[in-house]
């Protein structure tokens, strides 16, 4: 938070009513910007009801003015006290910057928090979205309750984040979690880190994808595992050749890490939770001195990015006190 | 520490010489417990130069009266402020219990922490002694100056500690760090721990004994290395095939854990450093995304241990205040 902002949001806060003061959380997409509003007193031990809930397009140009005029329509005449944003891609969160975005390139290398935070006269914070996904999951999603917890987010990619006492341990250099390249196969597929045989080879939904036509299969992973489901054998061999990939990551992770429960997300991981469910029966099976967390899938969906900056906001805001 | 040792403790200290007070370190091998003594209020940023250092025999029968004699042997007329011993094997640290000893079977079960509360009057910590190495090794050996450093030991098996502020990350039931069991070859020999390719099938003392046995050579690991150093064939593929076991668990530490440094010690480690240096150099060659931290030898040597029961030593003093 810069200097301007924060004496800014004081001259704000002071003027106007403590009682309804706001904190917005918005999660930016590739295709839509998702919005929770939350009174800032809200209690953090569960998600709050949101005063305002929705999505608008995501900008193309001009993001941060974009943006800003989002909070400013949500925002409408209450009290704002902060705002965080969640960024698909890599964020130096320490400053708000943007250093790459994964699907809005004009936000690349921009300092979204100052600008927003000039253009909104409150403090902004800017987060990874796995983070904030994390962050939901694990205090309020599937989660809740356990004190350490390593999430998972089965798509595209493979992305994990540990998420001790509510918060993402980040590593020395901000990279941890990278459970999608830890190598399976050493013999396996040339992977997009530029390594061979990582999970993302074996599990990504494009590895799905490309190991179902391979067999003749129509469709993308979807229709995989509706196929698995209806017991077609070709299918069941894909599944279950992803699930041993996926339980052997997780057998690692916890030689390693030790967390306290796994919770499995992302699009690849939606109910009837095929690839879950049968990771979970390979770990138990193949454990030896392991000791194997609860393994579940995670409950708050295409909502745990927003949910998380609205947790983040909240965080925050009490620190800031 | 129980209320009655702390009473006695704070009662010794009123009627002792403050100045004078001391703090002892036991490092509890399976051979010999070498001590260290120190000044209770010896800086933390640097090892203390001891007031006593040396080793006696392990005792076999009756540990805990034996430990005792041993340490109110070299306290002398000192005011001893706080004993800590580190013990090989799994121990519950919050309560001072000895659950398995590696070494000294009379120790299993013990509560080895009470009993030497109750006869030497002294808050008294047990410990891991891996975890007294690496603290020792991230503080004031080759990982000084690092806040987030992973220790590996490489023996008879591979120990793994991950360090962060100068306290070990336990993990949620204690038992991370176990990086000589992330699985190196899936078609590999059978591990101890009951699965198959870990990389301790490839780089412990066993595995690289049975390899160069097989191969003809003779003597042990450090043969091994002579026979490399001067250019064997057969010792050249074995060390190269280890350090690229290790060089492999490394990628995935970075890529999961994200360490801002890696110390690495143990027996198979020692100058001049065969396997570091040609595991350092694989990780560098095959890093593609990783965040690749120096890799460094162990400095401390066998008084690692001893070490760390001191520094574990002067900071739970500290916090004591």
């Amino acid at each position: 938070m810069t200097a301007l902002a924060s004496d800014a949001h004081r001259g704000r806060n002071r003027a106007g009513d403590r009682d309804t003061a706001v904190v917005l959380g918005l999660d930016v997409g590739g295709s839509s910007v998702k919005h929770l509003l939350a009174r800032a007193d809200s209690s953090m031990s569960e998600p709050p009801t949101p005063l305002a809930r929705g999505r608008n397009a995501t900008p193309i140009s001009a993001p941060a003015e974009a943006l800003a005029a989002i909070a400013e329509t949500i925002r409408g005449d209450r009290a704002l006290a902060r705002l965080v944003l969640s960024i698909p891609g890599i964020v130096d969160e320490e400053n708000g910057v943007v250093i790459r975005s994964a699907n809005i390139p004009a936000l690349d290398g921009s300092p979204l928090g100052s600008q927003l935070e000039t253009a909104l006269g409150v403090p902004v914070d800017v987060i990874n979205d796995g983070h904030a996904a994390a962050v939901a999951e694990a205090s309020w999603g599937a989660g809740a309750g356990i004190d350490d917890v390593f999430v998972l987010a089965l798509g595209t990619g493979i992305a994990g984040a540990h998420v001790i006492d509510g918060r993402v341990v980040t590593g020395a250099h901000g990279s941890a979690g990278e459970l999608g390249h830890i190598t399976i196969d050493p013999l396996g597929r040339a992977c997009s880190c530029g390594r061979r045989g990582c999970l993302e080879t074996i599990i990504g939904a494009p590895a799905l994808r490309d190991a179902w036509t391979e067999v003749g299969g129509r469709g993308g992973p979807e229709a995989l595992f509706e196929a698995f489901a209806q017991g077609d054998g070709a299918a069941t061999a894909i599944v279950r050749r992803a699930s041993s990939a996926l339980a052997e990551a997780i057998l690692t992770l916890c030689a390693v890490v030790d967390p306290g429960g796994i919770v499995i997300g992302g699009g690849l991981a939606q109910a009837p939770h095929h690839l879950v469910t049968l990771a979970e029966r390979y770990v138990r099976e193949r454990a030896t001195f392991h000791r194997v967390p609860p393994i579940v899938p995670a409950t708050l969906g295409g909502w745990a990015g927003a949910n998380g900056t609205v947790l983040t906001a909240l965080r925050r805001q009490r620190v800031a006190g």
